[in-house]
C-alpha cells in the first residue's frame, strides 16, 4: 500500500516520511510499498520508496494524479502559512480550503476509505480567557488561516462520520525550533530567536517578551502525527480532532533557556521590534491547550524547553554530518 | 436600499420579509426601497416592494443576478434541510456550503460591505453532556447539515473580521409550530405532532417522549432575526455567532400543552413510531443552549410552550381570514 504526504518537501512532511520509513514497515498490518510526496518541490529524502509529485495542490489534476487505487493512507500537511493566508485571502482559501476539499473528495472515490491525517493548528482558536483552553472550546479564529483550518477539521470529521475516510485531525502547536531560514508563518520568529543566535546571527522578536506561546519540538510533533496515524479507529471516539501536547513557554523563558545553552552573548543577539502584521495574529492564539484526552490516548510531550533546544542542536549536528 | 432574502418563499423568509415591510421603514437610517426574494418559488407576499427571483441558489449566476449595486442587506436563509442534506451529501454541500460561499464572495465585490444575516442552527452541536450547552462550546456536528452550517458560521465570521461583510449569525432553535405540511427537516415532526392533531389529523412522533427539544416559535424567531439585523455593529464584539433564545421542552411536555389547548382526543392522535433515519439526527442535537449573551443583547424569548401553541392558532386564524 501507498502513502500520500502533501507538503512532503516541508519540515514536518520530510521528517514524517523519514520516520515512517524508519519505524513503520506496516500500517494496520499492511506493508508500506511507497510514499508519495506532493509538494511544490521534491522531497529531499533519497530512498527508492519515496516518489515526488511536484505541483500546486490547488490544481485538482495534481491532486488526482498523486492518488492511486492502492493509496491507503493520506497525510495532508500542505498549507499556506498564517501570515501569507492573511495577506492573500484568495490564495489561502485555494490552498487551505479548496485543495483540502478536492483531496477529501478524491479520497472518497477510492474503493476503500483511506486513513486521512489532517494537520490543523492551535490557530483555530482565538485568544484564551483562561489557559489552558479546555478541549471542547469553540474555535473562534482571528485569522483566515485559523478559519480555513477550522473548516478543514469540520470536513474531516463529517467525511469520517459518513465513512468516506478514516480521519484524524491533529492541532499542532507552534513548531520550534525549525531549521533553515525564516518563512511567512506569523510564528516564524519563535524559531528564529533560538536558531539565529545559536548560529551567531541576529534575530528580531516581533512580540512582547511576556507573551506565552504553545510550542512543540519537530521530533515530538512528528512522533505524535505517526501516533495519530496508527491509533486504531475504535479508540478515537465520535470526534476526531485532537489538541497535540505542547509546552507553554513565554518568549523570556525561551531566551532564558537559550542563555543556559549558549550564554548571554547568544541572548543579546535577539532584538525586540514590534511588527504590526505579526503581533495581532500571534497574540490571538492561546498560550496553552488542555490535552487530557490526547495524553490518555498516548500522545507524547516535550519535557521542557531546554530539551527542545538540545534536540535542535543534536538534529543540526546530525544533518551537518550527513551532508558532510 | 435593497434587501436580498434567500429562501424568501419559505416560512421564515416570508415572515421576515413581511415583518421588515411592516416594522422597518429604514435600516441604519436608510429607507428600504425593495426586498428581493431568491428562492425556488415566488415569495407569496403581494406588495409592490417585493420582487421574486426564482432559481436555484446553487447556480452562481442566479446569485449574481439577485444582488445589485444598491443591495445593502442580505438575509441568507436558504438551505437544504437536515434529513435531506444527510440523504444527499452532494446536494447539501452545493446548497448549504458552496452557495453560501458564492453569496459571500458576491457580497464582497459590492462597493460597500453589506450587512449579512446568516441563519445557522442548533444542529451545529452534537449531543450535550450538560444542558444548557455553554455559549463557547465547540460545534461537533453529528450531521452533514450541522457541519455545513458550522462552516458557514466560520466563513461569515472571517468575512466580517476582514471587513468584506458586516455579518451576524443566528443559531435558530427548532421552529415550532410550522404551518402547512411536513417537510424533509428531521425536526419536522415537532410541528406535526401539534399541527395535525389541532386540525383533527393523525401525526407520527419518530422519537421518544422524554426527548428534550430546543424550540422557538416562528414569531420570536423572526423578531430575533430582525433584532440581529438591526443591532449596531459596535455592540456585537469579536465573534458574531449568537445562540437565539429557545425553550427546552420534552415531547411529553409538548403533548401536555396540546392536551390543555385541545383536549385528550387531540393528544390521542399522536402515535409513536421510531424512525431510524430521523432519530439519530434529532437525538444528536442538544436540548438546550446557554443564551446569556443573546439575552443581554436584547434578543427575545418565548414564555412557555402553551403560548407557542396559542400563537400558532392565532396566526392560522389570521391567515384563514386573509385568504377568505
Amino acid at each position: 500500500m501507498r502513502i500520500l504526504v502533501t507538503g512532503g518537501a516541508g519540515l514536518l512532511g520530510t521528517r514524517l516520511i523519514q520516520s515512517l520509513l524508519d519505524t513503520q514497515p506496516t500500517i494496520d498490518g499492511r506493508p508500506i510499498t511507497a510514499i508519495m510526496s506532493l509538494d511544490i518541490g521534491p522531497c529531499p529524502i533519497g530512498d527508492g520508496r519515496v516518489e515526488s509529485v511536484i505541483g500546486d495542490i490547488s490544481d485538482p489534476r495534481v491532486v488526482e494524479s498523486a492518488l492511486g487505487p492502492d493509496t491507503a493512507v493520506v497525510c495532508h500537511l500542505a498549507a499556506i502559512v498564517s501570515a501569507e493566508a492573511e495577506a492573500d485571502f484568495e490564495r489561502g482559501m485555494q490552498v487551505n480550503f479548496d485543495a483540502t476539499r478536492v483531496l477529501l473528495d478524491a479520497c472518497r472515490r477510492l474503493a476503500k476509505a483511506p486513513r486521512f491525517l489532517f494537520a490543523s493548528s492551535l490557530a483555530v482558536f482565538g485568544p484564551a480567557t483562561v489557559e489552558p483552553l479546555a478541549e471542547n472550546i469553540a474555535p473562534m479564529p482571528q485569522s483566515s488561516y485559523g478559519t480555513q483550518k477550522a473548516i478543514g477539521e469540520l470536513l474531516v470529521n463529517d467525511y469520517s462520520r459518513r465513512g468516506f475516510i478514516d480521519g484524524r485531525v491533529c492541532r499542532l502547536p507552534t513548531i520550534v525550533v525549525r531549521p533553515g531560514r525564516p518563512n511567512q508563518a506569523a510564528s516564524s520568529f519563535a524559531s528564529s530567536i533560538i536558531r539565529e543566535p545559536l548560529n551567531g546571527e541576529e534575530a528580531i522578536c516581533p512580540v512582547a517578551s511576556d507573551l506565552p506561546l504553545w510550542l512543540s519540538s519537530p521530533r515530538i510533533a512528528v512522533s505524535n502525527l505517526i501516533h495519530a496515524l496508527t491509533l486504531p479507529a475504535d479508540r478515537l471516539g465520535d470526534w476526531r480532532t485532537f489538541n497535540l501536547p505542547g509546552l507553554t513557554v513565554t518568549v523570556s523563558e525561551m531566551l532564558d533557556a537559550l542563555e543556559r545553552k549558549a550564554g548571554a552573548e547568544a541572548r543579546a543577539r535577539v532584538r525586540f521590534e514590534p511588527d504590526a502584521a505579526i503581533e495581532p495574529i500571534v497574540t490571538s492564539w492561546p498560550g496553552g491547550l488542555e490535552v487530557k484526552r490526547s495524553l490518555a490516548l498516548g500522545f507524547g510531550a516535550d519535557r521542557n524547553f531546554d530539551d527542545v533546544i538540545t534536540a535542535f542542536v543534536d538534529d543540526e549536528a546530525t544533518a551537518g554530518r550527513t551532508q558532510g
